[in-house]
């Protein structure tokens, strides 16, 4: 197949049998449903497309996380933010996919290593398919890399949630490899047992498009980093009290949360995995209406009741509150009954907020709050999703305990591991007062404009 | 319907099928025409997909807004305008879209409370479709929720531009309250004269995606902001000299510039409302191409003279010219004559700076020049679809004037009840010196960045 | 055709023909091939959101230069990106396309003005298309003006690449020119070589969407303005050592990257040039996967070899290093063995940082290191296609050669044309000492912010 942006050569017998065509088949054909190889090209592309807003948010992610952190540390996570989209894509490719995807039984799929089309499709794009080939390839319903593609931009947004929790002092190397080991290992295994087909997929386990598969397993690696990496210097003083750590680069946050919002839109829309019939279509206009509703609620209800509790109004904690909106709706955003999803993204603004104060309390130090808003509301949304639209809220929280006991666990495991192989997981005293920007990468995010001094002092 | 991730079962029965289905059908099917189940998938799929890219425009009107105003306000104005987004799709699903399109007798539709998909699309989706419901839904053309999605994607560019005109002096509370009425009545009420095909739209007043609708209705909504709240502190001089206030970030403002050109592709070219035939492909082509030139010509003509104007080659006077090309292109981007769209765009660049100068000349204080931009490039815009495609001229004006009319009064009235309601529309003195980041939300946008002295004495 | 946003009237006759029609053709339909029609809205839809996508680059390109120039150029290099979209776009509409695709004879097209819809299809859209009309439009397979909107995007993107390398020094009005000299001629001609279906392209040559014919394109006419225009004040030493000049704005210039990266799945996914069929989804998918995991290889290739060569892992570096493994693939993202994306995508990410050094060696001043991601790599990928995937690797040679001489060359000249209209292309020492954006647009990007002093005397 030779690609090439020649027009396409109208061949006279084609325009006689078209016009034979649309005079005879106009009025049989208009009412007839969709034929099978337009169903396959529609579910491919629209994997495609909606998967292209998914890698996207990886751009939200490092917009949201580099804003918020303080300037001296914000080139650090635009490099490792970039990092992770390409190690999540490498490492899904190279394990994860077969590993999550391929021959599961119960609890783990292949340990092949590489993916890749199928042979049908090879002969196909080569020009060599038979009929039964071409058969072959149209009966999967949709292209095998597609669905790859679909996939793969979803463990890229697994891994960006641990990215902003543990920002500020961990290592750059330390936490290229947990990437690896998180995009490889630990969200495959987990995406294995429920949207591969396992153990909890056969008891029942819904998520629609991942509440607790993808955003909670990126809150509970983020937790386990969290409590092992240990606070910031000088976010819990001795006399108790915490530093506010505001957003460095308020545009940039905003920025970063408008990108993640319209990303969701292909995250859930496209979790629908299929467009080529009506019910297809109808379900992810659903899906997309209850997303956006969730996100608004989420919102409004996180931003007004920072007031009485923060003592006011707070642009972060709303925009937190719309995220953690999302996140809620994610485990089930197919409801017809839309006042639902407002009630759950507003629900979801809520626990974000408290589950910020909870990990203060707990002197656990999340730098963008990605585990309130990832793990908490995440939570919420699967059992969420029973409550609202009916089934087992039994199978719901088992998935969520035995999720999240695997994932915290395996993640302390590879914590430890990146620990013993690399020396350390935190950068020294002197590289995290300086920023990681100097310390560790010799440049500064905007090595123009003239800095506050910090307050020095305080820190030990 | 219980979502899985998992491969679709292929039975070897559909196999066999399928090998007779291509080898006699694909001669057959060939040069047939597009089924009916297929034009309701693409139909829906282009609502959701373009109106993805709508919403997008949120970010865009927020970077440029944000970017625009001094650094001191910048927070504010992205809190607004992410309120702005959320509120709107709450009140249009609460209240506006029933009132815009549901049994509209003329002047108003219905005011019943909630918006939701159709008894045969829950059946659909839920799995208890008889075929008789099957056939009601896909002969509707289109999913009902994606559908509401798109529209609601419109009605919060129209606050969206509101948001500008005014900054760095209303009330947070004020602004968002007067979001809600012009979301859930203002512009639904508008939308029902023509889109929802009432009056408006039964003499033949034509508006392609709402150079109208929704560009001046936004602007009117604004005039009557402007002239009530007055001027920034110091724009006007006591020795009638104007202030020049330039954007405080130029990257974000032409970053804010290049989301909503993309995003106005989706707006235009989704307004096609389908894309379940070939005049709908081919038509919503012309309307990229169209969309697109206008902006180009918009732009350089803007630029261009801004020199002999200004005495300077200005920036942001070119963006704005982009924007007032795409105003203007947005009634009428179907004609085939391209040259046209050249023409109505380069001649909207110039109104908008005209446009400017005059709004200086009556001392109104519109801080991105959204009224020039939005309002008088709307009003040239659909004006000019008729003399450039032919239509009613008379028609147009009356539906240009009844709307300016009617929004215009009724924002008054909005603004003035806001006002009773809260006591206030506009910011303390000293509130607006400080900045509404500080002084309203308590944040800065760039808390680690020095900042200039403002020059200080001269405001009053 | 009046558009209107009205629901369609359901008939009651359609609806007793649908129940019929889903009865009898639910089964008949379903393993039938897409129909003539369908193919023709999908190849049309997939030109129109892909080239989206691509349009979008234009904003990546923006923000990847005005980040990467030192603050006091940032404007500049804003105003000068949305002029470059802005020519393009008008510049392919009144010569280019004519002069690439129409009635070419081995080495260029049609001097015609303007480029417009078929006469088939103006007949389509206003409603008075025979039968005949309408299969002449269906079957030339897409939209004209779809096809025309992609290949307007593309040639914007190879005008953007030549910004980067010459920015902090180029007058506007010289730049503007010789952008309309290479949008209306240079690139059209090179295209007709090839994709317009000339000489080269009747040898083999083959450039899926365009390593050569964009981005090499692009990188011998900047290769020639850094030449004839000179280095900066003060890059190159007299005691032969390099000025360093990071990126003024890492956040900027990181969105600016995954702008790049998600416009590049349009800019190959879209090459496919068609979705109508199994074949060009199934082909289509692969593109995206080849794409994204050559430049995650490219990536990190890239990050991890500067630590040995520049001595600390350097983000912009490793930045480069993703958008040469994307411009390396660009020529042959379609191969079925996905580890050669791989192999062709980190090559990429070495010949850049290379090429870098090279250029630093030569003393030529390439701001942004456009040279070698878009033309060294562009060579790289084109040569590597045929290495991966077979192809007769001497055309590949020839049109490499070819291209680079014709651009060079031709650009030479432009750069020469332009320097004696206007009486010189550089800005005055005192215009580049104080910056472009105060020296000549009388603005500054960052207005409020205080600036580190530059370090002054050392230039000359």
């Amino acid at each position: 197949m030779q690609p090439t942006r020649r027009k396409p050569t109208v061949r006279k017998t084609a325009v006689v049998l078209l016009v034979i065509g649309l005079l005879v088949g106009l009025p049989a054909a208009a009412y007839a449903a969709t034929d099978n190889e337009t169903q396959f090209v529609l579910n491919t592309f629209a994997f495609l497309i909606w998967g292209a807003l998914v890698m996207w948010m990886a751009a939200g992610f490092t917009m949201l996380e580099s804003g918020a952190v303080r300037t001296k540390n914000a080139s650090m996570i635009c490099l490792k933010n970039v990092g992770i989209y390409s190690i999540a894509g490498l490492a899904y490719y190279v394990i994860g996919y077969n590993l999550m995807y391929v021959d599961v039984g119960g609890f783990i799929g292949s340990f092949n290593i590489f993916y890749t089309s199928s042979a049908a499709e090879v002969a196909l794009v080569n020009g060599e398919a038979t009929a039964a080939a071409t058969v072959n390839v149209i009966s999967n319903g949709y292209s095998v890399m597609s669905d790859w593609f679909f996939q793969m931009v979803f463990v890229a947004a697994t891994a960006s949630i641990v990215s902003g929790a543990i920002a500020e002092r961990i290592k750059m190397g330390a936490f290229f490899l947990f990437t690896m080991i998180l995009t490889a290992f630990i969200y495959p295994i987990v995406g294995a047992w429920t949207w591969g087909g396992g153990w909890l997929s056969e008891m029942g386990f819904t998520d629609f498009a991942g509440s607790t598969i993808v955003h909670s397993t990126g809150g509970w690696a983020a937790l386990a980093g969290v409590i092992i990496i240990g606070p910031r210097l000088g976010k819990f003083r001795k006399d108790g009290s915490v530093k506010t750590t505001p957003p460095s680069n308020v545009l940039v946050v905003t920025l970063g949360v408008f990108i993640l919002w319209l990303g969701w839109l292909g995250f859930n829309g496209g979790s629908q995995l299929a467009l080529g019939s009506a019910v297809d279509a109808v379900s992810m206009a659903i899906v997309l209406v209850n997303t956006n509703i969730a996100a608004s609620a989420g919102f409004l209800v996180a931003l007004f009741i920072s007031r009485p509790i923060l003592g006011r109004m707070d642009l972060f904690t709303g925009l937190n509150g719309a995220l953690a909106g999302l996140v809620s709706i994610t485990a089930g955003p197919t409801m017809t009954d839309h006042y639902w999803a407002i009630i759950i993204g507003a629900v979801g603004g809520v626990v974000s907020i408290y589950g910020t104060r909870l990990l203060e309390k707990l002197k656990l130090d999340d730098v963008v709050g990605a585990i309130p808003v990832h793990l908490v509301a995440g939570i919420w949304g699967t059992l969420a999703t029973v409550i609202a639209a009916g089934g087992q809220f039994g199978v719901q929280l088992l998935g969520v305990v035995s999720i999240g006991a695997f994932v915290f666990a395996t993640s302390w495991i590879g914590w430890q591991i990146v620990d013993k192989v690399l020396g350390g997981l935190r950068v020294s005293r002197q590289v995290e007062r300086l920023g990681q920007d100097s310390g560790e990468l010799g440049i500064e995010a905007y090595p123009e404009f003239v800095l506050m001094p910090e307050e020095l002092g305080e820190e030990d």
